[in-house]
């Protein structure tokens, strides 16, 4: 921690996640140097009042905090541990926390690749809105004290941050919530089918589950987008076909089986072959409904 | 209805439901005249205030409305359509409500067999707390006029009730429901399961996931029994092996392809076999346990 | 058996498949009464040499074996158990051979309603062509003795019969052999679409695991069709959903889960649900095709 | 090609799979210097005739053709693609052929490194035995005159051999082989179960299925064993959980939706959890067994 209390912060992946991650890092008082690939993203968020770095190991050098937002797993290895990249310039003693969203196995390997820095994995979910709004829920895995000395960001850029165990724990976490996002998505486009092709007010019937033990979060939200067939993204079919790598890897890593998990892989590679990659993850319901051939497209 | 505006009500069917049921409507001020195959069921209705009945002839003769609540389709074809059963001998004009949870098939046989009088196929969830506490929530399939004209019979026992389409609809909700319940069940179950075996904090986790896309009413209710391996019934595996069944009917009788469905009715099946017919459904957990050689019992 | 030891046998059910065993009966030497609710099947018989019958009656009465080849459950319930049925006719001490493909629970109840009498459960495969030919493989449930009975009927009509187990065990083996059928072509498709969507030569590719421990019969005769999209039948979709849903119920009724046949299920559902009921089972294919949105129709 | 037209062969990887193929290498008259990790592998192909080398660069130095036969992806990323690996001691224009499995991906790779070499890809099937009987089937990716080139390397350690396509091609091959593979063997497991658990003589009944269109290599070699539940291997599960593997990252990777596939990964991953990973694959039947409470030991 610096002289004046104010933790200085190194953001590396100023993208759709990690440019309103970073705006609000500089809101909350943080000083904030940035860099991405994209010298437009560094401008912005100088703009933003933050500082604009013209590589890694500016953004890094001296800062208490490293914080990196990356697409995925190959961008961790290269920015992170590859040659000129976050642990080469990284103070000793800083925390570096990784929001992105990688395998389990990777995040391990960053930490086992941290000597003599502090390390945490902490995926997200919320989506770019929740970035925007600073309201994002945070999976966290590392060591207690380390969580807490992250307290203060995580209170900047999300609503909720939980310590869920070791390295790699955050990742397992955000891992088994896209299982049950996806799996879900699955099973309320399998009920939908159902009803609809018995000649059933689909509509009311969803009411009815929305209310009870079939009651969840995306009934509650989604049903009406469903039904009305607009899977105006929302969350991505590529981004949630990427999580969804993740969650076959951690599979093979953990030595479990997951049936449920590996068809609902099946099918969000099904959406993203069916064109649909740009599309909303509620999209599944149009390869259940093409599956059944009542496909209206 | 008769002429001090109380509809008397010939009731078949006391069961671990059907008495409870019968006994709100009693509270409700409905002339009940209750008929089961089990005598002690009968003088336990009539104890409580309502009328005994020694066959279905005597329970259905000169009631307004007839309730039948069965516990499967071969029930609901003896007692309803068979030689002696409820249609041949309600009166003219009256209203059936079938609270059964059978095939959508059986509901419109039921249905089209009926000539001169009213019916509607009215399955419940909420289990059998919710039919003591008079809180059920109810799935109708049929008329709009003879769902209004149930409506006192629907306010006594439920808590919500809805008209969901033709006959049969009410059959096909709840056969939806049950498919998205026991899949919810195998989800979370496998999401236990991965962040178990990769040394997780599961209850943190699911902490998470309730709290956000993920979240759902399982979760709310049900991760604390889970991760204890509490399996208390609640409502049982037997149970909804029978409805997993009723989906299988469903699904073909609609010419929809259910992979998912399909799956949860192998799984439920699958804790059947194993032996947890009479535990509570959220026993999917110990199927997808020992699948991954992870059974501690 | 009668006097000059050419057993009479009734013949119900002159179908596409039906017509061409009797027509190989009458040719074996057997004097066959056959009926059919299509006068013109009948008349056709008797052209071939056989004896027309107006009733399963006049069918059944005085004959020493009675043949049964119906399309499904509901025809053997009316035709065998209804009140005008076989059993209400058939000789005290003749043989009911049934070669319907029916569920193991229906084939079970026609032998426990079959006092008096004797009766064999003997669906089979091959095909009208197998049928036609005189070559079909026969699967039995029964007794030893009943089998050794109806041996030179199963010599007129197939090339290999045995003797499987009691009642109901022909239908469970025709389900086991549908389920194992039926899911190979699903991993012959699955194995065809991830080669072309790689760039591979298929037809090599397909070639190489022919000849290695990935070769089946259906390798070997379907893979040029397959490669061609030739779905002309052969055997229909619609046939094999048909014994797709016996798979669902034998399932059920041996009390074991089947999660890779119910699988199986599910898509022939889907191949029937797009329209392909009338195209050979290898149609599958276009399933899996349509699922990665490489359909070229 | 050397001055007495006997190819020099560089050998890297005398495993179990290796050793006997270099063994049938210098039987057939090509001069082979070894290399192995394992010292021991090395002195005994030397004992055999070959020659033995100190390290890959020894090993590969002057060689026409180099063979590696390694155990998984990330041996070949070292030892062909790492810093001192073969493509850095690699003779210009010289032949390098990997029989090892791996993802088509890292094929892919290898010949896109291989600068001024000819490269590829030939995967094997055939199993330990197939090896050292020199009976291989071998699925190669490559350029027609690189397959042509290897011919005779093809004739001594194979029986057959193909090529199906680019670069990755071999791979993509032996994949779908696994896939067709391991489902087969579920759907088998399915059938003795249904079998079985309905009181049928499955050895009966396996035989039926075995002489029509259900009939397969898995049918016709290993029922008898299935049967007497004994999984002595043959071929490991712990390496068809490797190649599901790999089939997992080739549907990726050709942006294909495999259902089945996927779920025959989460059931070989299943037999591995429960402590299976040295029995044979067809131990997938204990796996089916187990899911339905059948399990004996």
């Amino acid at each position: 921690v610096n002289g004046d209390l104010v933790p200085s912060i190194g953001f590396i992946g100023l993208g759709i996640m990690g440019a309103p991650m970073a705006r609000n890092l500089v809101r909350a008082g943080f000083a904030v140097t940035g860099f991405d690939l994209n010298a437009e993203a560094v401008a912005a968020l100088a703009a933003d009042g933050g500082k604009p770095a013209g590589s890694i190991a500016e953004a890094v050098r001296g800062a208490d905090i490293v914080v990196t937002m990356l697409p995925a797993d190959q961008h961790v290895e290269t920015a992170v541990l590859g040659e000129d990249g976050v642990l080469a310039h990284i103070e000793p003693g800083a925390l570096l926390i990784d929001f992105s969203t990688i395998r389990p196995e990777t995040a391990q390997k960053v930490a086992a690749a941290a000597t003599g820095i502090r390390v945490l994995d902490a995926p997200v979910s919320g989506g770019q809105q929740g970035a925007v709004d600073g309201v994002l829920s945070i999976m966290v895995g590392g060591a207690e004290a380390d969580f807490a000395a992250a307290r203060r960001v995580f209170d900047a850029v999300g609503r909720v941050a939980a310590l869920v165990g070791p390295a790699g724990a955050g990742q397992v976490v955000k891992a088994a919530n896209q299982l049950v996002v996806g799996g879900t998505y699955a099973l309320v486009a399998e009920a939908i089918l159902l009803m609809e092709a018995s000649g059933v007010d689909a509509s009311a019937g969803l009411d009815m589950l929305a209310g009870g033990l079939a009651g969840s979060r995306i009934l509650e939200l989604k049903r009406g987008s469903m039904l009305a067939r607009d899977f105006t993204p929302g969350f991505r079919i590529d981004l949630h076909h990427k999580d969804m790598g993740i969650v076959l890897d951690a599979a093979r890593q953990a030595e479990v089986a997951l049936p449920f998990g590996f068809q609902v892989a099946a099918y969000v590679q099904a959406a993203r072959a069916q064109g649909l990659g740009d599309r909303d993850h509620s999209g599944l319901l149009a390869v259940a409904e093409q599956l059944s051939g009542r496909s209206t497209a």
